[in-house]
């Protein structure tokens, strides 16, 4: 799933100088932008045929689990869905939902951007207290990359280890491996193929941009990610229940897999999927760079020491203030573009400071050197809470997560 | 693998009329002739480029195993290959093969047709003494028919009864179906993708005529018969080896999926597997016509009483012999579009009888009739010594011939 945003954030400096106009350009495998703030999220709804996750909803989901929503929600780091609305109702009328979300496994190392999904994911498991699938594409990057099945099944089983230690619920979540669930679940593979069979090569040209030169694996792939959306695809997990609404929390570039997977959903006797989709999260450079897994300095590894994560941030983290402190002070910061604000937006949880932060720095009367340090202070706690979870996790803890089962969960 | 015949044969009266020198037109799908005589296999060889299975091959076959081979190939049934030799040098060497062939599961009731490469293949397993894997492609049917995959893969189970009535060795041979086989070994399904990484639409398209139209299911199919001929795809069974060498008996249609799989073997850095071609079993209503599982009377079927094949055999069989009596007498009749001949050819095994009956047929001297009445006895034998084999396999049987294990061999 989620591509690494190495091949995401493309840079487009030479193109935006070529037409200033251009249209953003998002799928699967590349986001690019033209603008120095990146991607324009209401073009892309529009584009892509979604809603906006507007404030009624939100409302709804308080009223719902009775307490305020994540952060992510309220300032519009999800902010995109489809027929969200429709899995709430379900959920209120007593047939709760199951969450779907994935990795495609193509780094040892993840970075901050990796863990978007899986926050939104187990704040939502533990708001709804609902089970949860998590597919590690280990087939997609082997088909896609320049790696050995081998490999991409040990980076597979590498990232679960740091998923695992995001603290999701080990009765109410199954992480698998393609390679490795494909190999074990015969439902698993009937679905897959169920799938293939509804889909044609036009339908996945015109909606993932394949070409003829492209491999078979690469062209069938698209019903391994669309799969686990359907509840017949885990009869041990659901009970031979066919009818689990899904709800898939990822990035927006995911949207086309989740098309065509609604699209199929209906013809396979299956209900369609609900999703919630995010923002890009932005590289150290900006939005407009790509972040890298062969460039450790365009982003924060959930490997990096203290001293890294202070290094990166205050030499890498781009800055929207002013050239010097005297301009600063009279022009004010640009919160949209600097990177270490964008990255409070997303790591701040205190909304109250957030907004005084982002008032403080327009106004120039904060400098980037401060929330800098703000920002540098929250990564190393995270980071290192994260690392220290992720020591924890031992094969015994992996092999729980990881087997085939049914869930606790009364459908 | 070896789709229902009754796509195969089609009428092609019209088209034969239309254009005399039409080309014949064969694919895993379709077999077309425009010829009483059906499909001219010395050019398909050519137009295949595999090779005739000559006289010198069969020598040193009989050579190696110090016996005559069986009728089927001194008869030219099994009459084309791919690097035959290559395996046989390696089995003098000490490095022996183990077979694969397979069965795309399209009906309930297999019919004398279907028994052909399993005869074939019988016969080299015992010759031989090496291990077989036999697919059942219940994924392919599910994908081309209108049919579930709850129907596929019974219809899988039944024709296994079939099949492993044929008396196969238990210790030396094991019988999967796709959809269960995919979803009990990782190491197969990590063939398979390795195997579409390698394969593009274009090359699918040029080799099946696949088109932009079809399943995304269909396009990917062709690596998942690609992949029983990796030794790879069966640790359990070859103790994790990856250099087993691999000989395919099949129907000549089937070619197209074993180029495939030969182009794709170097880049795995897998052995390229051998092939052995049969000529297409003829319908009871000529080699023009096309054997079909809705039209019982198109076949002997291996459900079929003795009463039922009597009159099949003496109503429908389509007779080369002069239209009376005197005719015949003066002209003689013509083995090669005689029925009961053709049919006798494959399964009257004695050489010297066949020649005579041959002989006297060709001259007039003998009368259809004559031939029937032979035919009839031995079909009458095979089917219900079939029948009673196939009574006789039990729930356990199945389950001995279906697990995953390492199969009685020395590597």
């Amino acid at each position: 799933m989620a591509d690494d945003v190495e091949s995401k954030l493309t840079e487009m400096n030479i193109e935006a100088k070529e037409e200033e106009e251009s249209e953003d350009f998002v799928d699967p495998w590349t986001v690019a932008s033209s603008s120095v703030k990146g991607v324009d999220y209401d073009k892309l709804i529009v584009k892509f045929g979604c809603n906006k996750l507007d404030q009624d909803l939100l409302d709804r989901m308080e009223k719902i689990i009775g307490k305020p929503v994540h952060h992510f929600l309220r300032r519009g780091i999800f902010f995109a869905h489809r027929e969200l609305k429709m899995v709430l109702d379900m959920y209120e009328s007593g047939k709760p939902f199951y969450l779907y979300t994935g990795r495609g496994p193509s780094s040892e190392a993840m970075h901050l951007g990796h863990l978007i999904p899986f926050i939104m994911t187990k704040w939502l498991q533990d708001a709804f207290d609902v089970p949860l699938v998590i597919q590690m594409t280990d087939d997609e990057k082997f088909l896609w990359k320049d790696l050995t099945s081998d490999e991409a099944r040990r980076l597979a089983d590498e990232n679960m280890k740091d998923i695992i230690a995001m603290g999701f619920d080990p009765e109410k979540t199954f992480i698998f491996s393609d390679f490795e669930h494909m190999g074990q679940s015969e439902a698993f593979y009937r679905t897959v193929v169920n799938t293939q069979k509804l889909v044609t090569f036009n339908q996945v040209k015109g909606i993932f941009g394949f070409t003829e030169s492209d491999s078979i694996g690469k062209i069938a792939f698209p019903a391994v990610q669309a799969t686990p959306a359907f509840s017949c695809a885990f009869p041990e997990i659901f009970n031979n229940r066919k009818d689990v609404p899904c709800l898939i929390p990822c990035a927006i570039d995911q949207d086309p897999y989740f098309r065509m997977t609604r699209d199929v959903a209906p013809r396979m006797g299956a209900l369609k999927p609900s999703t919630m989709y995010s923002v890009f999260f932005p590289a150290l450079q900006g939005s407009q760079s790509k972040m890298s897994a062969s460039d450790p300095n365009s982003s924060i590894f959930l490997t990096d020491t203290n001293a890294q994560i202070k290094n990166k941030i205050n030499k890498y983290a781009f800055s929207g203030g002013g050239a010097t402190v005297e301009e600063h002070k009279a022009n004010g910061g640009d919160c949209d573009i600097d990177v270490s604000f964008q990255y409070l937006r997303f790591f701040l949880e205190d909304d109250e400071r957030l907004e005084q932060i982002r008032k403080d720095y327009s106004s120039g009367e904060l400098l980037t050197g401060y929330l800098k340090k703000e920002l540098i202070g929250i990564l190393q706690k995270i980071v290192s809470e994260q690392q220290k979870r992720r020591a924890e996790v031992t094969d015994e803890t992996i092999k729980l997560f990881t087997t085939p089962r049914k869930l606790k969960y009364d459908y």
